[in-house]
C-alpha cells in the first residue's frame, strides 16, 4: 500500500451500488476503503429515477469531494465510483472516470479497472470511421464499440463490444434502469459483489469496502461473466465460454488491502504465508526481522513466526508524507536528509537483520533501505523477497510495460545481491508462491497470472506483441540512486 | 500516533538549527518527523544575519508550505519552528507558533511545548500591569515576563523569567546572535540536541528528527537547563537547581514516535517491554494477538513474542483517513458504515482474540473495536492494555484536564470490561510499566512522571489545584457510543 | 458590459495568434480584452511545431490561469484562446473550450462564439451514426462533421462541414500546420484580422484586442468567409457564396467595448449616436441626465450633448461587485440593503432626472433603479432607451432564446412605462438605430440583424422554428420585483 | 478608485453598527461599498451580548468572507469591520483589522483609519515600559495607552489615550457594552453617523455605504468628537477643545466614492465643479474632452459642459483587470502589450483632445497615457489637471511619505509639460479646488487640509519632523517609463 515508496501501481478501483437512498455517500465510503489503488482522481455518477449526475476531480476522494455539497448534486438510489492510479504527467481532468455519456436517446456512466491490449487498433479503427475521443485511456473504447454495434439491445450490445476488447478488464456500467459490470474472460482483475443490510446490491473491486460499509459478501464475479443489477434484484450471464482463470498474484503480494479476499483467500493471511515459506525456503541466522512498512509487515510476521527470531520495528515510515511538495535539495540529500522512511538506530545497532520486503521492482528502493539499516548501525542486513523476481512487464492493468524498469529483467540474483549491497538476498520460488496463496483452479499455476516472473502470458498480446518481443532484447544498466 | 483514533494530544513539537545554509528547509525536514506531534498549525522563524522573518499557517506542515516560494522567504542560517497539535474549536492562526516579536531594539522569535500550571494567574497579574496578549497560548508569557524584566542581559532576564513560570515546558527562542532552549525543572517534556555533518546543532523534541536529518545525537536536555547556541558552539547552564527528574511516561506509551530515544531508551523497545511483561502479567489462552493499529503494534508484537501465540492482522486501518470531510449519516452508521478501520474477518473469524491497545480513555473506542472483532465472527476478545489505568488529569502538557473523560477514573476494571464488552480485560502494572521503560533516575518511580496513574503529581498545582480538588469528586457516566 | 445587471449574455469570445514566440502569452492578453464576452470559463490551445497542448478552467480568465506556471506548458508559435459566457447552473469544465482532439492521425484544437440552429437535429443524426459526445455545446458537432466527411483534404471537409451547420458562428480552428478562422454567411458575430509588430497575424472576436497587444488592423472577416493561416501569411477562401450581410445590432447596443470597432463603425460613436438620436426622437424637459452605468454612458453623454441638458453621476456602480457570494438576506433588502447600484442623493435629490439606459429585457432592473432614484429623492424619472422594444428572441448566439424573458414581447410602452413606474417612457425607432451605427451595405436594414425589434430573421430557424411559433403565443406576466 | 493606476492609496475604511439582529451581514455591505478604500485585507468583529468574536484575512472582502458560514461565527447586535489598503510587501494577516483584543476583564475590538504622526515614539516610550506589539501598524498603540491609563473608567482612559495620539485617525471601538467612536482634531478623516430603518445607529467612513443599506444620514463626526453607541442610544462627547477643521482635500479630488458627500459636499459634485472651473482657468481650443476612468469622469463632464467642447470616451478601462497575476514580459510590453487602459483609435484618431486626470503623482501614468492616444493617432493632447500640483508628502493618512514620488515637488509645470509629452499641461489652482469644493469653515482654506500642495501643515509633524526637513532637500529625477 505504500504507493510513495514502490514505483508499482494499480490501475483503478471501482465501487456501485443500487437501491439505496444515500447510494452516492455508501459509494463514497466504498470508494474510500479503495483509495490505495487510485490516488489520481476519483468520481461518481449517480442515477435518480433514470436521471444520471456526475462529478469528479483530481486528487484524493478527500479533496475532489470536499463537503457535503459536493455529494448534494448526486442524489439518487443508485451511483457507481472510480478512483485512478497516480502516474506523473497527463494529470488531466479528462481522464478522471466515471465518464457520463448523455445522448438524444439515454445516458450512461462507464468506469473500468484494468488494461486492454488491442486498444490501439481498436482505437484507430473507430476513428478512421468517424469517432471522436475525448480522453487517452481505454475506456471510452467500449462505449464507441457499444454504440456502434448494431445488435437490438442494450446488453446484446455490450455483450459484443466485451468480446471485441482483449486484455484484463472489470467494466462498471450504470444506465438509467440498470448497473452492469462486466469481467475479463481471464479474471485477471478482482470483483465481488456484497448486500447491505436493507437488501441494496453492492459491486467492488475488493472485499474489504464490504466490511466499510457493513454489508455481506455474496460472490465473486467469475471470468467472463456479466451481472445485471436493478430493481428486480442481480441477474449473472456469460458473455464468452473462452474463460480461464489466472487471477493477478500481485494482487495478493503487494496490491490489495490485507483485509480483503480474493478468491476465497485472505490477503493477510496468503502474505503471511509466503513470510513463512520464504523463512523455510532461505533461513538465515539473524537477530531479528524487520518488515518494509506497510505492505510488507504480513509477510515478515509469517517470517519472524516460522523462524522464530524475533520481529521488530527497525524501520518507520512517516504516516504524513503524502501530498508533500518540499523536497530535500540535492546538498541535503548528500549530507543524509530523507524524509519516507527512517531506520531505528535504537533497535537495528550492533544487529544482525532479516530485511523482508514484498518485491523489487527496480532495485533503487531496496539499495536505499540496506543502506539506511546500515547507516543506522545494523550488522549484517539479509534480504528476503516474499515473491519471485519481477522479469516481464505486465500488460493486464499493472503499470509496468517495459522491462527496463525491472532489474531482475537483467541481473541474476547474486547481482543484484551486489547492486543492493544486501549481505545476502533471496526471492520466494514460484511454486512457493502458488501454494502460499492456495488457490485449487484446474487451471495452469492453479489459477494464479504469473507472467512477470516467468513470461507466461495467459492470452495472446495483441497491439503489445511487438513492443513486447523487442523488450525482450533490452538491457538495462542499474543506475545509481539518487 | 494515530491521533484520529484517540481523544489525547500530545501538545506540540519544537526543533531548531543553528549554522546551516539552508536552515529552514532542514527544519521543514525536522518537523515533519514530528508532525504526530501536532496537525493543528505549524510555523517556522528564520534568522539571516540578525534579520528574523517568520511565516506560520494552520493545517499539516505540507499545506501551511505548500510550495518552494513559502520557504523561500525564510532564508538563513539559522531557524526555529513549531508544530501545534488539534483541537476543535479556537483554531485560529493567532495562536500558531512561533511567534516573533519585533522590538525598537531587537526581535525575538518563540515557540513552546508544554503547559504552565500558573499560566492563568501570570497573565491577570500581567494585565494589570497594563501587558496585552494576542493568543489564548500559554506561550506569550514568557516574552512579557522577559520584557518587564530589570536584569541587565538578554540571559539573565530569561532565566528570571523560567524562575517565575511553572509547569512542564520546553522552550526554542531565536534571538537575533544566538537560539536558546530551556527545559522546565522536572524534564516533562523531552528535548535533545543533535549535529548535523556540517556541525551545525539543532534542537529537537524527538530524537526521531536526528535520523531523518541525518543528524547525530549529542545529548538529551536535562532538567532546569539552559542551551545557548551561537556561531561559537553550544554553552549549557543550569538556571534554577531544585530539579527532579520526571519524564512524562505517556511519550513512552503512546505519543513519542516508536523511533525516537528518550533519556536512552527507545521507545519501540519499550512498548515491546510492556508488551512482553503484560504477557506475564495477564496471560490467556488463545488464537491470535492482535494490536491496535498504529500505536499499539510494538506492544501486541511484544505479547505474542512472550505467549507464543501468532500475531495477525486483524484490524486494518484507512491509510487516507485523514482530512476527510464526509461523515457517515446517523443512519448509515446504524447500517454498519465505518471509515478508520476494519476488522479482518478472513483472519479473526471463528477465533478466540487477544486485542492489545496501549491505553484506554474514554472506553468508547475500545467498545467499538471489541464490537467490531465480534461482528467480524471473532469468538472471544479479551483485551489487554500496555499501561495502568488512566485515572488524573495531566497539567503538564497532555490534553486531558479532567477526570470526566476518563473512564478509569470512575470504574474498577471488571466494570470497564462490561462497559467496552471485552471476555476479559487487564491492564499492565505500574511497577510493570516503571521495569518495561527502565530507567534508573535515583527518583521517584525511578524518574517517570506517573501522575495520570497514580495522582502523585510531582509539583504544585497552582492555578489548577482548585480545579483538581473539585474533580475528584466528579462522578462520570460511560455515555452509550455514538 | 454590466454582466451583473443585466440578464443579457453574450455567447463568448475568441482569439487566436499564429507566428510568435510567446504566443500562449498574448493569447492571454488578447482574450483578457475580451473578458466582457464570457465569465464563467476560460481556456488556450497552443501549437508548438505540429504539437498541440490545451488548458482550459473555470472561472475569470486570471482564475484559470492563476500564475505564470499555467502558462509554462503551453510554449510554442502559435495558439487559440476561448472565454466562455456565463450562466447558471451546467459549469461543467467538460464545456469549456477551446476542445483539443487527438487523433492517431493528428490533432485539432476548435473554439466557437456563436449558436447552430441546426444542432439539435444534427447531433441526432451523429449519435444515429455512433457518434459520441462530450459537452452540451454545439461546437463538438462541426468536428464530427470534419471526421465524417470523405473529402480529401482537410480544407475541403472543413468547407463541407461549413455548409451543413446552420446559424451564427464564428469558429477558431488550430491545426497541427495552421490557424483556420471561419465566419457564418451572415457575419452575425464579429470577426477580425490584426497583424503584431512582428508580423504575426491574430484573429479575434473584438477589436479592442488589437490595440491592447499593440496589433494593427488587417481586415474583418467577412460573411461566408475561410481564412487559412500559416507559415506563408494568410489566405482567404469563400466557402459559400449565398452571403448576406446581418450584424447583430446588438453587438453595437450593448455586448461590445466601446473601444471596439465592428465593420469599421466604433462602437462608443454608434452609442452615442444612438443617444443623440434619442434625444431628438423623445426630448423631455428636465435637469439632468444620468446613464446606468457602464453600458449606457455612451448612449447618455451623446442624449445630453444634443439636448444641452448637463450629464450628471446621478447613479454609482460598486467596481467590486464581481464575485461576491455574501447576498443580502430578504429582510434586509425589504430594509433597503443593495450591493451593486446606488443613486446619488447629493446629486439627484429634488431634481428632474432623464435615465438613459441601452435596452430593457425583463423590466425588472428598471424598475428597480427607477425606485432607486425616487428613494434618493428625484422628483421626476425620464426612461430613455437608446435601442428599440426587445420583442423576439434571438437564437444565433444571444442567450435569449423565448419571449417570456421579454417585457416588450408581451406589454405596450405605456404599459411598461406604468410597470417601472418611469414618469415617461420612450425607446429610439428602428430607423433611429439604423441611422445611428449608419452602415451602408446594400442589404436589408443596411446590414443589420434587426430580428429582435422585428422578428424578421435573416435565416430559416431550423429546430428552433417550432418553439418559435409556439413562443408568439406565451403570455408573460410582469412579476414583482425580487 | 483606479487603485491598479495610481501609486496614491488610501489608508482604510471602517464601518460599524449597534442594534441590529444581522449586524454582521449589514456590516459586510457597508464594508463593501468601502472597498474602494482598502483592498488588501478585511475584517469583523461583532458583539453577541457582551460576547466578542473576530474573523479577518487578506484580500478583498469577498475572498475573506468566501460563503455564509464565515459570518455564521459572527452573529450579534452589534459589529465592527474594517478594510485595509494595498500595498506591496508586509502582507501579514498580523496587520489586518479590527484587532481583538481579550482580557481577563473584559474585551475590546478596535479599528483605525489614518496615520499617527508620534507612532514612533509612543511605541518605543511603550516598548521601554515591557508593551509587546503583535502587528507594524499604529492601531495598537490605542489601545497600550488605554491599558495603561490610571483613569476610573474606559471612557477616561480613552479620552486621556486621544489626547496622546497625534496625527489624523478615526477610531472605531467594540466593547462588552458600547461602540465608540472618535475623531482626531483636525478631521482629517471623514466618518458619518447614519440610522438604519430598525432604529439602529451606523458608523461609517463615507456616507455611500449609508445608502447602500438603506440608512439615513444623521450628522458627520467633528473634529476632537467621540461618539458613544448603546443600547439607549448615540450620545457625543468632546474629548478636547483644541480643534480645527482641516479636511482631507484628496478625498474630494480622489480617494472619496462620488456618491458620498464629505462635509454636506457630493463628491461628484465637487469634482464636476473642478472641472468646469478648470476649463474658465486653463481653456485650449479642442475636439474633444476625454476624462482618464474612472476617477476623472466627473472633472471631465465638468470640463466638457463648461467649455462646450464634447465629451467622448476617448479612454477605455478594463474592468477585469484586478487579481492578474499574469504580467507582459519586457518583450512584450515594447511590442505594446498593455492590459489596463485602452485609447480608442475609432475616437481619438486625428483629434486634438483634452486629457482630464484628477492629479499627478510620480507622471509615469500620465505619460503614458498620453503616449496611448498619440499612438491611437491624437493629433494633440493637451493634458488638464483638476487639482493644484501634489509637491509636499502626507502624514495623515495618506501613502504619500516622501516628496522623492512627486514629479511636482522638483519639477516646473512646463518641465512636466515636456516629460510627459504633452501639447500643453495646466493644473486648478489651490483658490480653485478651495471655491470648487465651497466648504465654509471660518478657517485657514475654509477648512481644508492644502498640505499636499502648499506645505502649510496644520499640526506639529512629531517624528516625521526630521524626516520632512531632509526630504525638502531631495531632487527626485524623473526616471524613463517602464
Amino acid at each position: 500500500m505504500s504507493y510513495e515508496v514502490k514505483s508499482l501501481n494499480e490501475e483503478c478501483g471501482i465501487f456501485g451500488i443500487w437501491g439505496h437512498s444515500d447510494a452516492a455517500r455508501v459509494t463514497y465510503f466504498g470508494l474510500h476503503s479503495l483509495q490505495h489503488r487510485g490516488q489520481e482522481g476519483a468520481g461518481i455518477v449517480s442515477n435518480q429515477d433514470g436521471r444520471l449526475n456526475g462529478y469528479r476531480g483530481l486528487g484524493l476522494l478527500s479533496e475532489v469531494f470536499k463537503d457535503d455539497r459536493s455529494l448534494a448534486s448526486l442524489s439518487g438510489h443508485a451511483a457507481i465510483g472510480h478512483v485512478r492510479y497516480a502516474t506523473a504527467g497527463n494529470g488531466s481532468v479528462d481522464n478522471i472516470q466515471p465518464f457520463l455519456f448523455k445522448f438524444y436517446d439515454g445516458a450512461c456512466g462507464l468506469a473500468h479497472n484494468g488494461n486492454l491490449t488491442n486498444a490501439k487498433s481498436l482505437r484507430k479503427e473507430l476513428e478512421q470511421n468517424g469517432a471522436i475521443f475525448h480522453s487517452n485511456s481505454d475506456t471510452e473504447i467500449l462505449m464507441h464499440l457499444i454504440r456502434g454495434s448494431k445488435q437490438p439491445t442494450f446488453i446484446d450490445q455490450l455483450k459484443e463490444s466485451l468480446q471485441t476488447v482483449k486484455g484484463g478488464f472489470a467494466y462498471l456500467l450504470m444506465t438509467e434502469t440498470a448497473m452492469i459490470a462486466a469481467l475479463d474472460p481471464n479474471a485477471f482483475r478482482p470483483l465481488s459483489i456484497g448486500q447491505m443490510k436493507n437488501g441494496a446490491y453492492v459491486v467492488t473491486s475488493e472485499t474489504c469496502a464490504l466490511e466499510v460499509i457493513g454489508a455481506t459478501f455474496v460472490r465473486d464475479v467469475g471470468p467472463g461473466e456479466l451481472i445485471i443489477i436493478d430493481d428486480s434484484g442481480y441477474k449473472i450471464e456469460q458473455y464468452t465460454q473462452e474463460t480461464q482463470y489466472s487471477i493477478c498474484s500481485m494482487e495478493y503480494i503487494y496490491f490489495a488491502r490485507p483485509d480483503s479476499n480474493i478468491a476465497g483467500v485472505n490477503v493477510h493471511t496468503a502474505r503471511k504465508n509466503m513470510g513463512k515459506r520464504l523463512a523455510q525456503e532461505a533461513p538465515v541466522e539473524a537477530d531479528m526481522v524487520v518488515g518494509v512498512p506497510n505492505s510488507s509487515l504480513s509477510a515478515a510476521s509469517g517470517y519472524a513466526e516460522a523462524s522464530g527470531i524475533p520481529y521488530e520495528m527497525g524501520l518507520v515510515k512517516n504516516q504524513y508524507i503524502a501530498r508533500t511538495f518540499i523536497q530535500p535539495t540535492q546538498e541535503l540529500r548528500e549530507q543524509g536528509v530523507r524524509m519516507k522512511l527512517s531506520a531505528v538506530r535504537g533497535v537495528v545497532e550492533g544487529k544482525r537483520v532479516i530485511m523482508v520486503d514484498d518485491s523489487i521492482v527496480r532495485g533503487t528502493t531496496s539499495r536505499r533501505i540496506v543502506q539506511l539499516l546500515k547507516d543506522a548501525g545494523a550488522k549484517e542486513v539479509h534480504v528476503r523477497i516474499a515473491s519471485p523476481p519481477l522479469r516481464f512487464p505486465c500488460f493486464y492493468g499493472i503499470d509496468i510495460q517495459t522491462r527496463k524498469e525491472l532489474i531482475a529483467a537483467n541481473h541474476s540474483v547474486s547481482e543484484i545481491e551486489q547492486l543492493i549491497k544486501a549481505d545476502s538476498l533471496s526471492f520466494l520460488s514460484e511454486q512457493g508462491l502458488i501454494d502460499s496463496i492456495g488457490l485449487n483452479y484446474d487451471e495452469p499455476y492453479s489459477g494464479l497470472c504469473m507472467a512477470y516472473f516467468n513470461g507466461d502470458y495467459p492470452t495472446p498480446l495483441y497491439d503489445y506483441e511487438m513492443n513486447y518481443q523487442a523488450s525482450l532484447k533490452e538491457k538495462i544498466s542499474f543506475a545509481r540512486l539518487n
